[in-house]
């Protein structure tokens, strides 16, 4: 069995105005599954981990929510940071409170608001990578690229193993002209998805980053103590704030102590509308509706709908539009505008409008 | 002094989401006046006509918003049709409660949900068209063409008067060629604005429909006792549905009892979204809000936008296009389809839904 492990953390900005800070993209169903994307995570990864073995790392502005979404996840398995470290100490601390119940354990860290429609496919590389992970690597799952992308990081893979690759480098998110030749030189996109056992993790951690790897360890072996709140609490802000990837995955690549599981599987990181609707089915004319409320539609094609306000959408005569009506705001934008509804959130914060923020 | 009388009828469907059934047009506020368009036409016809001698002919669906809008027009002036019955049981039934209360009183008949912007010369023309409705004419007020418009019907006129000209015949709305013929002709608007001796009026009546005469003559002598409401439940089913330009002008006209009054004032029928906001201010961009709700535009240029419903309307990237915000449904439509709002009317009423229509 593997210890899932599931970091629940970012606002989704782009998916404003049903997206908020207090109540992210994760939280939110937005695919018409009526289960948020944190919950349809949980459910994918149930054939690898029930929910005694699965963890949610999130901050306090979200663990309500969380623990009420996941009534099967024990209260000792939401791990709540005081504060946002970035993705290194949170996954370390989940790392080390698992080490401490089962030291030879296997863990997986996933994405809490990505679309994996395969789901069989998906465990099954996860298996391949609980299998990797057991001789020693810490492992990352590599998807192939469908496209220069540049909104990923690739990897760039060297000898193979048994069902992967040996990592040879981690790739920064490129230009356009850097991701094509990595595309030509078949690197993978690096899906962020990791797989190891706990033990192999805190050994690259005690190596490269020390004084991290003794507070979380100090923190976890009190975890299922009185003492946790007031451990937590005084040691945390300490903590830098560094990704997983810098802080301990590039240079254990350069150790080769990293292997590339190749994932055959689609996978949709969630970020905005248009991408979200391109994912879900559409009706004849090409519109996506997201939610069950009413919607009018009169000679309108390609649009993204989302009728969460209660109230009727009526449109006519209009394409390629994204209309979102929620109890205190509508959202109207052009579908290859997308990505500017982060612009309205950044005016929105600049005004100090906490309410629609 | 002026009896004004103002019928209020008449949904507005092209206003949809917030003009309904219940709650038609010239119950609302479209110009960010703080007033309704019945409100703002009473207000128009204040130096002609005192809340004495205002009148509102209105229908059982309507009589309480008009009531509480206009607490200055006396219960006894507010006429209340059973039942609609077009435009000319209406305009008779104002006239004969007239008669009997100032038989040699002129009244005019007035839009309840026009926009006229100049005021002054709005009154100059009513004036004028009060002089020689002392003369015995039936007064239209026409208006010159700015555009061989087919939503119009034309005015055909001949000799002059003093200020006005008498006229020759009613033209109903043209095809295009023919718009722009009766342009080339100097032919004029007609406005449906009439001005006339109650006396006058009441006689071509008796001439022309002498049932219907007799009829509204008959509820008006019980008007102000208490069988008001008996004799009208019970003689204004039996009326016919009929305009008063079909049952009355237009054979008035033939006779050459009917005389036009040029007006030199702007005139605006406040027909759909896109219309309403040509005639109202812009921001630099173009951009159009009606109602004070919160609205973010973010590269947005030459909207519509109208906040009615308590939330924020937020756009980025959109353009020419109409965004309606009200408490149970939101409209989104290109400008240059504003018209099409009827079909969605139409469609809700085809599918029962009550609530939205």
């Amino acid at each position: 069995m593997l210890h899932a492990v599931i970091p629940a953390g970012g606002s989704g900005t782009r998916l404003w105005p049903l997206s908020r800070s207090n109540h992210p993209k994760f939280l939110h169903d937005l695919t018409g599954a009526e289960r948020s994307l944190l919950q349809s995570t949980v459910a994918r990864l149930a054939p690898l981990a029930d929910a005694d073995r699965t963890y949610v790392v999130t901050g306090t502005a979200h663990a309500t929510p969380v623990a009420r979404q996941l009534p099967a996840v024990p209260d000792r398995n939401l791990l709540i940071e005081p504060s946002p470290r970035d993705s290194c100490p949170a996954i370390a601390l989940a790392a080390a409170v698992i080490a401490e119940r089962d030291p030879s354990g296997i863990m997986g860290s996933f994405h809490s608001d990505h679309l994996i429609p395969d789901e069989a496919r998906f465990v099954e590389t996860v298996r391949t990578a609980m299998r990797l992970a057991r001789d020693g690597y810490l492992m990352t799952i590599g998807l192939k690229p469908t496209a220069p992308e540049t909104g990923f990081g690739y990897l760039r893979c060297g000898d193979p193993l048994d069902g992967g690759m040996v990592l040879r480098e981690f790739r920064e998110k490129p230009d356009k002209a850097t991701a094509q030749s990595y595309v030509d030189a078949g690197y993978l996109w690096n899906s962020g998805l990791f797989v190891w056992q706990v033990s192999t993790f805190l050994g690259e951690l005690a190596r490269q980053q020390p004084k991290l790897h003794d507070v979380v360890r100090e923190i976890a072996a009190a975890w299922d103590t009185p003492s946790r709140e007031e451990l937590i609490g005084r040691l945390w802000p300490e903590l830098p704030k560094i990704s997983v990837d810098h802080a301990v995955m590039e240079g254990a690549a350069a150790a080769g102590k990293v292997a590339v599981v190749p994932g055959d599987f689609t996978w949709h990181d969630v970020g905005d509308w248009d991408t979200l609707a391109e994912v879900l089915e559409s009706d004849v004319d090409g519109n996506v509706t997201i939610g069950s409320g009413e919607v009018l539609s009169i000679d309108t094609t390609n649009t993204v709908v989302v009728p969460k306000g209660g109230r009727l959408i009526a449109t006519v005569g209009v394409r390629d539009l994204v209309v979102v009506d929620t109890d205190d705001a509508v959202l109207v934008c052009p579908r290859n505008r997308a990505q500017d509804v982060k612009k309205l959130v950044d005016e929105l914060k600049a005004r100090g409008d906490r309410a629609h923020t």
